[in-house]
């Protein structure tokens, strides 16, 4: 379950080095899970208001290979990494918009938590009925 | 109603030319704000907890004259303007942590709405009450 | 000299107010600023690069009327203002994608320096040039 | 060789779920880093003035275990991570300003590049009699 979508760097994206601020591919793996999410029925601001649930990050890696600069569009390809426990696992890799070089990687860890913060033990209702129908574990 | 914060410039807020991105100042604008609540007794947070109000900006401007760069320290100069109206004007001078030279100044002008984005015509209790403490109209 | 492109509203830019955090338009008009340079051929990235000039900006100012909110698409229309100063003015207006209501409207002010931000008194040659091309005084 | 500072949540800071945008812990841990710094003589700034060298990231994790909100102060712990490798490795800690709960921790990896981000292989001179003065190895 892959998307791919692609955006474009800002010039209040870059620092005084000329690259990308690294913390702003976070904004790119974001651009990324909402694309994603749009293209397979996963709306995690729905999810919000309709369950009232929350989906924090728990942890996040990234390696970053080759820098982004002002002006350039990045492509992001965003995998959902299936997992049997209580949690919304993706994985990214950015390329320049030709595919032709990995830029950065990386992976975000979500879990499911009501609106006090409450960590949810169990896989939510929604996302189990998700998964199956995707035919997912 | 004259508040006076300092703050630091970080490596994220500036730009390839080696300059604060311009509108990072307005981070340093709601430094200069928070600050000057602390010291005046006005706290946006709480207003909207206790008395479901919050206060969005309707405007602002800025004049950039000098630049800041990363490791500066600057200085905000925040001070309250008294209005009839329904609103909370604030001017902001930002300096030199020395204070020799005038960097950026501004204004912000902020409204009061319930939850739902009404606007409220009339000055709201609490900043009523709140003016009349400090002598204000 | 009008351009309009659109942008989508980031997770990222929406404030605990669920709307987008006021000085995050600035990134929009600067979306809009490129699309404009994009289409009328006046790149500042090359302008810095090949002439060794910047363009900073001087003032800004911003009205917001409506907000906008995570999953809002945008629509930016950008305006070249002509003056026989040796500045760029630009006025934006941004608009929900349907263009049905203006959210947000304001104007920057750049002037051209050279790379130690001494400032040009007189319009730059590149920008003379590109005036006369497009029927500009 | 470990750095304590204090930093404070700004509002633009939050997201809609009312706690610190996970990308945003990545500048307090550069806050950390800056201040790391000055205690104990690094200025990567000043490497790249002097030295022409750059310090980018290659790496970067972070656990998020409670969240930090607006109006809180925050207490970050930056400890150098000695290492044979041509690398600046750091590790950082983020509580809340009593040091009560481990709020966010991670990591980063830096590498050192010329101008051009030309890999430097070795360890450059400066950073090896920096260590040398350090007692590291």
């Amino acid at each position: 379950m892959v998307n791919t979508t692609t955006f474009r760097v800002r010039f209040s994206e870059v620092d005084t080095m000329r690259i990308v601020w690294h913390g702003n591919y976070l904004k790119y793996f974001e651009d990324g899970r909402d694309a994603w999410g749009a293209q397979y029925g996963i709306d995690f601001l729905q999810v919000y208001e309709e369950h009232g649930l929350l989906a924090p990050l728990v942890s996040t890696d990234l390696k970053f290979k080759y820098p982004l600069r002002y002006g350039d569009s990045g492509l992001i390809e965003t995998t959902f990494i299936d997992s049997v426990a209580a949690k919304a696992i993706f994985r990214y890799r950015i390329f320049d918009e030709h595919r032709t070089q990995l830029k950065v990687e990386g992976e975000t860890v979500q879990v499911f938590t009501d609106m006090d913060y409450n960590l949810q033990l169990y896989t939510p209702a929604f996302f189990e009925e998700w998964k199956r129908k995707h035919g997912l574990r």
